[in-house]
């Protein structure tokens, strides 16, 4: 039944685990539409219509089970596992990112760090040490890693995008500020930070 | 008649903007809702519907004229001008904010990075030094910096959240991986990279 649920509605699952799981970690065991929709600035007909999709999670007049529901979303969205990923890139921004603290928690770790600078390579990143980005794609591979966060010049993301994919990474994150060009069958999200000033410099002035 | 626009809307005019600004980087003059929509995965009577809430932009059966679009769009959003930011943490990821490239090219310039490690006080981070977060209330209130870009520590980010508020900043995007209490006025986005990641484990396995 998920396989024609929108995009769009996808993109909303994980704001409204994060702040369900933010709930839990207070202590707070049941909640509503209308209540988790103040939270997140979202419409609770919205919510209610979003996770009809996928099932009936809440009782009529009774609210939605937080544990319950935190679990369901897990198991949709795939993270009720642990996902190794492969950070590409040991700059600063590589660092900060391979030492995220809370990807654990969260169905992620952290499993491999590659550059290309001699410089870099051999240096220990947290608990990795980086390796050579000439042996990313056999390594990859190998480990069957299909998880990328990009952290690498701009001018470098597109080829190493496409050894990414020969070496079967099937979903990237990129940090690099350009749109990158991949098979249908791998999924792209950016982080850009310009998008995320320029929805607030609107309500500035 | 911008008074109650929802911010949803107003949440994906960058993503508009800045995927014309990319079809002008390569020479593209004229583009329409359907091309438009193809490029970022939003639907053409979407991308009309949102559009028209500003203006009429685009003539019957012969698109939008993207530099005027461009332009439309950076002043929608205020950015057709240079915002002064202030950068807060100057460990690996701040630094890597600090040295990012883009920002001048989209209306904004990283004018001070503060910390509260004496061992990086001082430091030079691309052509600034590192101020003490002792100084920042009064630094931030003195220059007229509206925009924060919040890199500590998450248990320091709430504190650090309360001194930009004094010194009178009014858009926090923020990198700390929790909810921050803010008065109305203030408005904040978050930088997860949890959200990205969940949004494609679904598709995955």
């Amino acid at each position: 039944m998920d396989h024609d649920i929108p995009e769009i509605i996808i993109g909303r699952l994980p704001i409204y685990l994060q702040a369900l799981e933010h709930m839990l970690s207070q202590g707070i065991q049941t909640t509503s539409s209308q209540e988790l929709g103040e939270a997140i600035g979202i419409s609770a007909a919205q919510i209610r219509k979003d996770l009809s999709q996928f099932g009936e999670f809440g009782k009529q007049g009774k609210g939605y089970s937080i544990p319950y529901l935190v679990e369901q979303l897990q198991s949709i969205l795939h993270v009720n596992r642990v996902w190794d990923m492969v950070v590409v890139g040991a700059g600063h921004l590589g660092t900060a990112i391979a030492n995220y603290p809370d990807f654990n928690r969260h169905g992620f770790r952290v499993a491999m760090i590659f550059d290309n600078d001699p410089q870099r390579i051999g240096t220990q990143v947290g608990e990795l040490v980086v390796c050579d980005a000439a042996e990313l794609e056999e390594a990859v591979r190998k480990a069957n890693i299909k998880i990328a966060m990009l952290t690498v010049p701009a001018k470098a993301a597109q080829s190493v995008t496409e050894q990414l994919v020969r070496a079967g990474i099937r979903a990237i994150l990129s940090y690099a500020p350009l749109i990158l060009s991949v098979p249908k069958n791998v999924h792209v999200q950016y982080i850009d930070p310009i998008i995320f000033l320029q929805r607030m410099t609107y309500y500035l002035e």
